[in-house]
């Protein structure tokens, strides 16, 4: 038997259990694990629904059973376990935590929206009539949902600058990060009925931290009328662990004022939003502290906005917040932001650098506030840009 | 043991045979069949791949395997069948005919693309500079295409006239259909790997109809600048029949002429459009008839197009041509075309109608050439408004 030593200080105490999908060295099978401290325990000492290579059966099992596990987890781990039920991390692979069902990418910072407007739209107002009234956001590919870890291959694809007459093929050049939050919906919801801002709780299972990797030069020439589609779509990585929505109550925090007050189906009894700060590193150097508690919308105004038309939700669902960015420049969760479309490159060790070269390293991580003051750990999601094939 | 009766002139005789989800009177797990005549013919006589509630295991085989399976159903169905392996068509319940990986919706018609520029950007012109470049599209939501027969309830959501100041909630006032083809992928193809155009056969198994029911209103007021999303992702209603790319050699013509020539990556070594002849019916009245072979791009391009950043493609994968219209009026394949968004109401049982009511019925169907003159059935696609909840 093993008792699991959590050092004070760690971002993954008994506050934050995040779930994930690990193979033990040597094994073939994939299964679900808790992580606690600098270990992995195997889940499946607890339940069989946990002998899967997702998370999805124990998601589907609902609420009431997510509140007993994480209680039966929290007993588990504080006492002995048994030793072949725990892994160092750093021997174990992890995986896609959950299988994703459909993915919808929204686009609820205000800073973010305004500054893309700016750029992409130079002679318009910035911000579109309808942003203030709904939550834009659209359908992204779900396959091509990523683990933290894999390469990047840099897309080719139709790139035409303002200057050029016609488009050209070829590797983008404006390869981009999104740093982003996502919400992965563990039990669905049936064709035809929309589900209420405030049953987010009910519905939600947990948060991973999201890069929706973008080639801005495929998107820019892509995306009128019908929004991004290429430019996205080729890779879009997730964090390996799932942060559960039970280890976040110490996180909540008001959101921004929303003027105009937003339609009825948009308004919750209890207005929420998260105190996550993450941090996105280009090559090891942390050039921007991207402030959640800034978005605009909400998650339940996300979840409420999306069903609102009687589409189905289904569990694996994820719906990620776009791009975080704050009011100040280092707080822009995107190189075209950071770099103003690259006509402002930022340094990063000790190179000027705009947009991603080939090798370059992006990872994002994030933290928000656990329970007396402590603080609860995301992981991260890293990925390396490979030269177009 | 029964042989299967096969009229002359029917729709569904060797040549064709397409592939649904049945399940059979009384029998409560659905299963694999083939359309034959007025019969359906379990498959689980040939091979236990079509034990499943979806075509997605027997899609997986591969091409090789496709093509084995449509000689062994000839021969079973050319000879004496065991009585407990046929159906009459109108005995069974059909269902979902294949799990959708991911869901793409391509804009692939000039006529309808410019019809619906007029229309949406009165002021500009109706075809974006990137329309004759690629073949536009967009993802759509997986989890709420449905098949044949679901009732679809009126989506609520956010509308704004341009005379309003500001949107407000409630039913779609503008309910409209699209009437498409639709591409199932059988065989995916890797994570950073393109598909070449001329790759198509081998990869896509069949070809469905769709309705992509649209709110307009709702796609209005939201589309700009990320497309459309709630005012589609309500419903999307799929044909029960996946009739087999191998059924459809007679039906190849070729692709409209393509000005400015398309990039490499779009170029077919044979390039071919498909000669479907689509009704669409309104309470039993036929409004259009929408000529497949006016597409301007071709099935083959849609998929190099929608993978040549790299993204992964998968077994299930659903990918629409978006709305089939041909030049004139009546060969329009939504509503808002027809009636020229609502301002000229065409007659319907007698009376002067615009937009969709409640209650209101639409049927797509199509055929296409078979061998010898003969011709091709594709079933229908059938859906029924209900008023909002």
């Amino acid at each position: 038997m093993t008792r699991i030593a959590i050092p004070e200080d760690s971002l993954f105490g008994l506050a934050n259990l995040p779930y994930g999908v690990f193979s033990a060295p040597g094994a073939a099978v994939p299964r679900v694990g808790v992580r606690v401290g600098e270990s992995v325990v195997d889940l499946t000492v607890l339940d069989d629904v946990f002998a899967a290579p997702s998370l999805n059966p124990f998601m589907e099992q609902g609420h009431t059973r997510w509140v007993e596990v994480r209680e039966q987890v929290i007993e588990l781990v504080s006492d002995d376990v048994p030793d072949a039920a725990v892994y160092s991390v750093d021997a174990v692979a992890l995986h896609m935590p959950f299988e994703v069902a459909d993915y919808v990418d929204f686009y609820a910072s205000e800073h973010h929206a305004s500054n893309l407007g700016r750029l992409f739209r130079p002679d318009s107002e910035p911000l579109m009539p309808n942003w203030k009234h709904l939550p834009v956001g659209y359908h992204g590919r779900a396959g091509t949902v990523v683990p933290s870890g894999t390469d990047i291959v840099r897309p080719s694809g139709q790139r035409k600058a303002p200057s050029d007459t016609t488009p050209t093929f070829g590797p983008s050049r404006r390869l981009d990060i999104e740093a982003e939050v996502g919400f992965v919906v563990g039990t669905g919801s049936s064709f035809g009925t929309p589900v209420s801002a405030d049953d987010f709780d009910e519905r939600v299972f947990g948060v991973v931290l999201v890069n929706d990797w973008s080639a801005r030069d495929i998107q820019a020439w892509e995306y009128v009328p019908l929004g991004p589609f290429l430019g996205k779509s080729f890779a879009t990585s997730v964090s390996p662990w799932v942060v559960p929505l039970l280890a976040l109550e110490a996180a909540r925090v008001a959101t921004p004022p929303q003027d105009p007050e937003p339609l009825p189906y948009l308004l919750e009894k209890n207005p929420w939003g998260l105190d996550l700060e993450l941090t996105v590193s280009w090559n090891g150097q942390v050039v921007s502290r991207p402030p959640y508690r800034e978005m605009y919308w909400s998650p339940a105004q996300m979840l409420a906005h999306m069903t609102v038309n009687g589409a189905t939700s289904r569990t694996g669902d994820l719906f990620a917040s776009g791009t975080v960015s704050g009011p100040a420049k280092d707080q822009r969760g995107a190189f075209i932001e950071l770099t103003w479309g690259g006509k402002e490159p930022i340094e990063v060790n000790g190179q000027p650098r705009t947009f991603l070269e080939d090798g370059d390293e992006v990872v994002i991580g994030a933290t928000a506030p656990g329970p007396s003051g402590s603080r609860i750990g995301f992981g991260e999601v890293r990925g390396r840009v490979l030269p177009a094939r």
